[in-house]
């Protein structure tokens, strides 16, 4: 294959590029923090979006398209939205090129030039706010339950494929509320959803919680959150769910009159997860030999690989490869018959290994003349002799189990790296000799946050939503907390 | 409903807008010429989404993500390219901004100025061209059939919801070829796609033809196209489907190795559609009521309006339109229950014709009694009273026998207005009294084609490939003609 890949121990960075890389998930492109997403890359997060815009729709929201640009002047409307945001924008000022005078091709034309400039949106609060106030007068016009898939753009410094990208895909919902309580009805309700995704969809266990006061998104009063291990021991914030009180209705003037006919402000969510799930997905699960794909998500659940001697067998075994093929997908199996003759079976099998297809099966004539197939997991590497009989059932049940495994795995994993640590010297050690989660106290304040980011490069990820109240001393300063928190140093 | 619609004769553009805006599918914005999409145009977007994704995967199709941003330089690679899209670019130019000095908000901030400009990308070719060349070595790496949904952006000075906005939804393919057979059997497969979308999905039929060089994609070599033909007369350009010859290959250095081991440059195709669809599909079918949406794409196909007598009635009528409600799901059916009591039915009814649900039903006390529903139909405003049992299967009928009304009508409609045109008096008579298509006689000369467009602001839209070999004189100069054009005033 001439595709040999880092490994984990090696380099565990470089392991990842090759894997999304060679994998065949996405390329670099000419421009700078922007990525191709190529069609395996593309077809994972199309599972995604399509079972997560499910679960969106199950739940009473709908989809709808708000401008790609912002006016500069919206973003400030919102004092922390703008100081959040201000440093990474991409602004539009021209509307046209020209030819050059000089002959060297085509330049912006001066005298096309914008009254206000454009932001390409980094998140859309602001446009979408500002339509809002057209929208609602009424309590009978609440709640106002909408999500946008759309690109969003954030002129990021340092970028990593999927994780950290200047121009990235996601999905952002916006719901207006006529009261507090169902905003942060709404904005847990909406964490649960990315926390069951992220479990049962891409077999990635996560930890839910609330951000502190420093972490949260520009604009929110509360920030909720989960945060998921991976295999570097480093944190990987998957979602985020952010009750905004009233600041954006504030804002952009968003007023109802409720059914005793007064005026109030309208409460506000948003809640948001990207393409970055796909980096999530890929160093959660895999190993050296290449990507291992959850089956729920998997573009290709299961390859067969036909094992021919001499051109004789080809006839007999595509033909069976064919029905068992149609089996699989009745049963709603997505499978593919890697039929290209100009590989061997063996490359074929490291190809599939670096894929991450779930399943594979590798039929040869003797195979089919015993009614069985060999039948080989990418999750644990196991191989066994399958009887064709029944194969349909048994491939839907091997997939679940391994769901289950990966799942199970991965949170092992998260157990064997999370440590309660009770004083600065074990916390700094941990960091450097086994990162991974660190429940520690932490006396609340944001100063001594700043300082343990300063010192160990860790941050509070969140505070746990289901960690026990606890009394207890600050990992730095000693003075009393109630809870532990969760550190750790994070992508 | 405070929402009385302009009609068609009173003011066609007025209608036009009325049925978009209060028939909720779309708004204006605070950006110019960008609109938002509601959530009830979305759902339309989506079904049409949906139907034509499948429709390119079933061809072997697809999805991929390529940047947003195009570097200036790129643009200019392909001379054509460059000089039809440079007048409408939006240019990135900076990448901050921060807080004024003077304390008036944010301004761009002057030291991140970019070393090149980015252009938003109005159409993907030239970033697209730029990846393929890494992608593409051997006749082993072609086809590469590539599909991408996403946001585009022509500065267009004016613009009207839907059918020319600053900002579209659409997808593009882009495909990469051995030869040239090869890359215009993909180019008409593409249109014929697009012309049984066009007509088996949104019931509009249309004309399907080849551009005259003026009328081009710019970078094209042929451009393939349907058209369709609105109630006001005007044809709408509902699809394209570009040959783009090795033009993109060259400007991108894109060869291949062939079977000899011979180095050649590859061959294109692209081809699009977009959210204009909505615009057509609306201006084909609707009446003064409102919108009339087609079966098969409309978000909503049958609402069911109780008719309550009395409070004692609810509980009975409610129970058994749950009943119907799930027969009509289980048959693949979309339907909503409008329970709405802060409306009577008339104020519903009224409201759904606006909305373009294919069919109404009413179900009172005294229906549910005699086991009946009131069944209406929103294309031809037919009631009947039709039996309860078997109401799915009925439906189900119904609703394909309505798809059929539509096109037919929609068809008669072009047949009753497309005119066989001899002489200049006669084109310009009929454009100014009976606008619709013309199909007369052309010298096939550019000249000719600008001098016609400029006399009677009607332009070539195809040369149809269905038309018939047939001497005759050009309606304008009375030069030779082989074969009629199709001639019309457009959107």
């Amino acid at each position: 294959m001439g595709n040999v890949l880092t490994s984990r121990s090696e380099n565990y960075s470089e392991w990842y590029n090759d894997l999304i890389i060679k994998g065949g998930l996405a390329d670099y492109s000419a421009v700078r923090g922007c990525m191709v997403i190529k069609p395996y890359g593309f077809a994972l997060w199309e599972a995604m979006q399509s079972q997560l815009d499910k679960m969106f729709k199950e739940t009473g929201h709908q989809n709808a398209y708000f401008p790609l640009f912002i006016p500069k002047s919206f973003l400030s409307k919102e004092a922390a939205h703008v100081e959040g945001f201000a440093k990474e924008c991409a602004v539009v000022t021209h509307y046209r090129l020209k030819n050059d005078p000089d002959g060297a091709g085509v330049i912006v034309d001066p005298e096309a030039k914008l009254e206000e400039e454009l932001i390409v949106r980094p998140t859309s609060e602001t446009i979408i706010w500002n339509t809002y106030k057209t929208w609602v007068q009424s309590y009978r016009d609440l709640p106002l339950l909408i999500n946008q898939w759309a690109n969003v753009v954030r002129w990021e410094m340092r970028t990593r494929l999927f994780l950290r990208t200047t121009e990235f895909l996601w999905q952002e919902g916006h719901t207006a509320h006529a009261t507090r309580e169902e905003a942060i009805f709404e904005t847990k309700q909406m964490l649960d959803i990315y926390a069951k995704f992220a479990e049962e969809f891409m077999a990635v266990p996560v930890i839910r919680g609330v951000k502190t006061a420093n972490e949260r998104f520009a604009g929110a009063e509360d920030t909720y959150t989960i945060e998921a291990l991976m295999q570097d021991g480093k944190a990987l914030q998957a979602g985020t769910s952010h009750f905004l009180g009233q600041n954006f209705a504030k804002a952009f003037d968003v007023m109802f009159s409720d059914r005793n006919n007064q005026l109030e402000y309208v409460w506000a969510t948003s809640w948001g997860v990207s393409t970055r799930l796909i980096g999530a997905l890929v160093m959660a699960h895999s190993d050296d030999k290449g990507l291992i794909f959850p089956p729920k998500l998997a573009p290709v659940q299961v390859v067969i690989v036909p094992i021919y001697k001499g051109p004789d067998s080809k006839e007999k075994i595509d033909g069976r490869i064919k029905e068992v093929m149609s089996e699989l997908r009745n049963a709603g199996i997505r499978v593919k018959f890697d039929d290209d003759d100009t590989n061997r079976p063996g490359w074929k099998f490291a190809e599939h290994e670096l894929k991450g297809v779930p399943v594979r099966m590798a039929l040869g004539l003797r195979d089919i003349e015993g009614g069985v197939a060999e039948v080989a997991r990418r999750d644990n590497g196991e191989k066994s002799s399958v009887s064709l009989t029944g194969i349909a059932d048994h491939i839907s049940n091997l997939l679940a189990e391994i769901h289950e495994n990966m799942y199970n795995k991965a949170h092992a994993f998260r157990e064997a790296n999370t440590r309660r640590i009770d004083n600065w010297d074990d916390f700094m050690t941990a960091l450097e000799t086994t990162p991974g989660f660190i429940l520690a106290h932490w006396d609340g304040s944001s100063e001594t946050e700043e300082k343990i980011k300063e010192l160990s490069k860790a941050t509070i990820r969140c505070i746990p939503l289901d960690g026990p109240d606890e009394d207890g001393l600050c990992v730095l300063t000693g003075k009393p907390s109630k809870k532990r928190v969760l550190f750790a140093r994070a992508y």
